[in-house]
């Protein structure tokens, strides 16, 4: 008999359902130490918070968080709630002996962030970030390459994360749903919603960033406020583009927009290493393109792999190959690997401190579109 | 509090992974009449049918399926052992009076399908076929054009599943994982077990097929069989490719075969109208190619729709524009619809009946092999 | 100095384009031992036989092709006028002991094209049909790894050819630029036109076919005539698909059609063998899909081979790598291959003689699509 | 009759093949006004100026370029030597009263370049430069689509010409064939070779640039060079990356590098307006991507146009629709384009003003490079 692993949850929206259903998803697809139990769910309106807790099994359901943190029954902590509550809820949990997991970005910036590594690691409890892209099986399969030294010396990295969802004027700002339009909830726009998930990609599997150059816009200005029913300055970047020198000299472009259109959510990367190449993006998350210099010379292409062999990396959980898998897995993935690791005393990656180094980036491409000078990452 | 619907399984091998996924997700991305309760699995042995219990969270394993089929408190006995049993369980079940769901093919042959079409007919159960490629939202979308006249008049038919698995002449046949290999439990190879896949697509797609002129082949020759320890002759199709005329005057090809190096399971689809067409195919599922004739001429292209917005079907219940579903999902979907229609008293396509059509034609592709001759399918 | 190769060219429409400028780039491009010179066009209207020698650089322009068959300044006879004159044509040249150069298919059917075989062997004249798509330099490519033995055992062919440009009712038949519409020019619609191409390759890269099963259909049973005004029956057939077995026991589908929409010139071909396949398609001629099974199992996937590269056949001669060519260059190159093997009085495929093969198995298609059995293709 | 317009060309290396090349097939395929000849091509070594001269029929060969400026029997000098000639050339040129094309980009720095502007202005003389990219078929039809305002404003644009030729160490620098590797010759690496290309387009299709931040890099700090035999610092930049703003407020990422393994010529264009996108690469140049926010919410999706129809630019002087032209045909229409206008007394752009304005633009990136400083973009 498995030993129970009781889960507390602080949000229900979209990434409330992405880890509840990681969890539920994870123990029976994966062979886990642990049987995660949703104990507990909590959100400020009571009546969502049973109709979530209904909806996904969840035993109970509070509107307080402190009740949640407070709760001996419960083993891990799991926020979800918008930018400007990780912190508060995320020490406090750790303060109170939980397990905690953070949704990505962990602080609205990286002073705030510090404070929470800094909260765990005093309280000695397992803590990550969910940065899921790191569990796409097909960025797995990238890094574990450039981990074999396939790659060679690297040049250059690219990437880009474009969304179209923002571009009428008519889309009011703040509140339920779109707080992700409100720089004093979200901390910022799509540098911390989006370049956020590019930038822990690439240093996962490029190393450090050194210095970044960068420009960002807010394309409309005014947009109405859905709290205050009045049409107020829109006050975090529609756009964030960045240079990057990494320490290992490559050089990079990145961009973040939600103003491309015919983009819904194009997450993509590639990456020039001296002997091969690598290319990828989330519209197509099962495939991983994949250029070797050493092919034969008139039989070289890129060759686009059907990420779904046993030998792909976590696809022996799931079908037979030709049979793909979804966006929701990579929370999937993560949370076995959590709980795997856990059980083990072992760290699973991102650990809030890893986080933080995002951030880290995240400020230097703010403050340099701000100052429109280079900016050095601060080095921890 | 809703209704509960207790589910006895039959087999728990990789359909039976697949159903009692549909059940538990089925639940939580849909607002359902019934709740499904994962009751009771059948496995000839005790051991795997208590880890497959375990696993999946059924209450409890059995070795014998008429003692399932026997028990009162089940609602409904959903079966995926391998073919050559669908048949007896499936009558047995619905003169018990419990509802019936059946992995595809229905029977090894149209007769063996009739007589469980008349069986559920009689004892007035709710039925249903896994044809889970219906289900795939980009193959919805598909019919809901068709369904809508954008196409007008077809003129051609084009399907293909082609894999690669059995190509190594050291593969064994028949036995645990391999019954598929053997024509006795299979009732025949590629033929009931890629190619009703595409017949059944394409009928609900297309309509009626009249006629078909077929040629299959078996490459190797003779296998070893994992039961006996012998070499014996491989009794099964390899490969198998026919033309066909459609009821609606369309031509079309098909082909399926296990030995098209470079593809797992490349089941492809094709449809060209006066006025549109459209492309999909199962590596990447969550696309449908779509050409529209009405387009501006010098703007004229090939549409790449990536289906995954609020508006397709299905995709309401997922995730956000942009992020894909998987394979598994289509079983979801199948097992949401047939609960909501028998919680109605509905019918959820593809019933036994409709199955069975699938089953004349690939009766009569086997029969055209043989004779070399064109084959008119039965009509019924 | 090179040695003067004098042309006489029969016919002024789009082949009559793709073949002067063959001639007049081939020597541009290639060293070739003989400089072609373009010399004399023939055409039934004098202003446009006039105007074309104008616009392409012809010393004169004659209406009689007899006139040019009997000029003893010309060293080789290039037919691209209507099927039907084909062979008349190119006999009286034989005769005269000119080289001969035949625009596809060769005859109207097998017993026009064997009489043109024995008139070029009996008079042991250079000569060549222009099945250009041979000389497309990714297959050539295909060609050359599929006589390394790279693909092994061949178990697959798939080919298309889609058009649909015929599809609209408006459209009439016969005379000027509509003459492959009229059966009694052309001989037969797309089984001439657009599989005669891919029956060439076909048994190029794969061997001979022993038999097929065809059907055919005319989609628009009557049409306007542009010569007699009238609406007339329509001869042709607007679509052909056929199932073969080609010598080597591999199986194929072949199609052919104008009604495909969205497709103007979409022939693909795909070729599945033991160890590796190959998939290509005119819509994208620079490119090659290749698979191989030997590259390591997690790193396989379709390689997309861009064929500009100076180890690719042909593209020594043309840009640098990343630079593409176009359709034209197929011809060009055959017209050099030509030159430089009548030069040393080598072959260059395809003859008459093997030309004669697709004609063949074209007749065996229209027979079975008659008689709806399968037919034995003629064995020479 | 038509008036015969004598061309002079310097230089004969990849570039005087595709201007050759361009003279001779514009007036096949179009009608133009004046009948260009190929009198004269003038390189330094004499042999090699010969040998060009005869493959591509010229009727003389000099190897002093001061004598061809002179000859009176000439009206077009054509420069294509290296870029550290084209000045000296170009003005002479003018001065004799010639029409002046030159290859891009138009001198090594702005500052040359205006000398050349004010020369062919002040001598009132017909002048182009070589941004052949414009004319590509998709990339003027992408030009056609913006100026029509269906894209709306303009919020991304972003270009990459990727290549991976001097990746390897062992690669000398300077002299025949690679004066592109020695800044003294080629004015700069990347930056003048492949951006130049990108600037152009960019202006052409999205308006001017008003400031940049720039990087560059050169990863191969030695190479042993072909003239002096000696190992010395490599003066070019190897990659060169930007961020720019354009006057429309819109935002934008350049890059180009020769150490992107896996890509030859992979020249991308990408613009996201308000009601449309567009995409565009080098490697398919015959397609263009297209978004129409305006189709149907659920039919909404890239449209992939195959540039071959008789509607697309150009494309009526070619072939038939479904087959694709190649990269000299972009010179062909340069040079058609030029004839027509010259002989009309119109300006053909981009005309040596339009191409100083590139220039500019190459000129402040490598400044920012420098100074790490954001650079305004000279305003003439």
């Amino acid at each position: 008999m498995k030993k129970k692993l009781n889960v507390g949850m602080v949000g229900y929206g979209f990434m409330g359902r992405t880890h509840s259903n990681a969890f539920r998803q994870a123990s029976r697809f994966f062979d886990l130490p642990y049987e995660p139990v949703l104990k507990t769910v909590c959100a400020r309106n009571a009546e969502r918070a049973n109709a979530f807790a209904e909806q996904w099994g969840y035993e109970s359901a509070v509107t307080d968080w402190r009740s949640l943190v407070a709760s001996p029954e419960l083993d891990l902590i799991d926020i979800e709630s918008p930018n400007d509550t990780h912190a508060e809820i995320a020490i406090a949990a750790a303060q109170a002996g939980k397990m905690v997991m953070c949704e990505k970005p962990l602080g609205r910036n990286a002073a705030e962030s510090m404070a929470m590594v800094e909260a765990v690691e005093r309280a000695k409890v397992a803590n990550m970030v969910w940065y899921n892209y790191r569990r796409v099986p097909a960025v797995t399969l990238a890094k574990q390459l450039i981990d074999e030294g396939r790659l060679g010396r690297i040049f250059h990295y690219r990437a880009k994360f474009l969304q179209d969802w923002t571009i009428s004027s008519d889309l009011p700002q703040g509140g339920e749903g779109l707080w992700r339009l409100d720089a004093k909830v979200a901390g910022s726009g799509v540098t911390g919603d989006l370049l956020a998930h590019a930038i822990d990609t690439a240093m996962w599997l490029n190393g450090g960033i050194d210095e970044v150059s960068a420009v960002t816009a807010t394309f409309i200005k005014n947009r109405k406020h859905t709290l205050s029913g009045a049409v107020e300055p829109v006050t975090i970047d529609d756009a964030s583009l960045f240079l990057a020198r990494f320490a290992n000299e490559s050089l990079a472009t990145f961009e973040a927009t939600r103003y491309a259109r015919g983009h819904k959510a194009l997450y993509t990367l590639e990456i020039n290493g001296e002997n091969a190449s690598i290319m990828w993006d989330l519209h197509d998350l099962h495939r991983l393109q994949y250029f070797d210099h050493g092919d034969e010379s008139h039989l070289r292409g890129w060759r686009n792999l059907h990420i779904t062999d046993r030998e792909h990396p976590y696809m022996s959980h799931w079908w037979v190959p030709g049979l793909q898998i979804g966006y929701e897995h990579t929370f999937t993935h993560q949370a076995a690997d959590f709980l795997t690791a856990a059980a083990e005393g072992k760290i699973a990656s991102p650990t809030f401190r890893e986080a933080l180094r995002t951030d880290d980036v995240t400020d230097a491409v703010l403050e340099s579109a701000a100052t429109r000078e280079w900016v050095q990452v601060a080095k921890r």
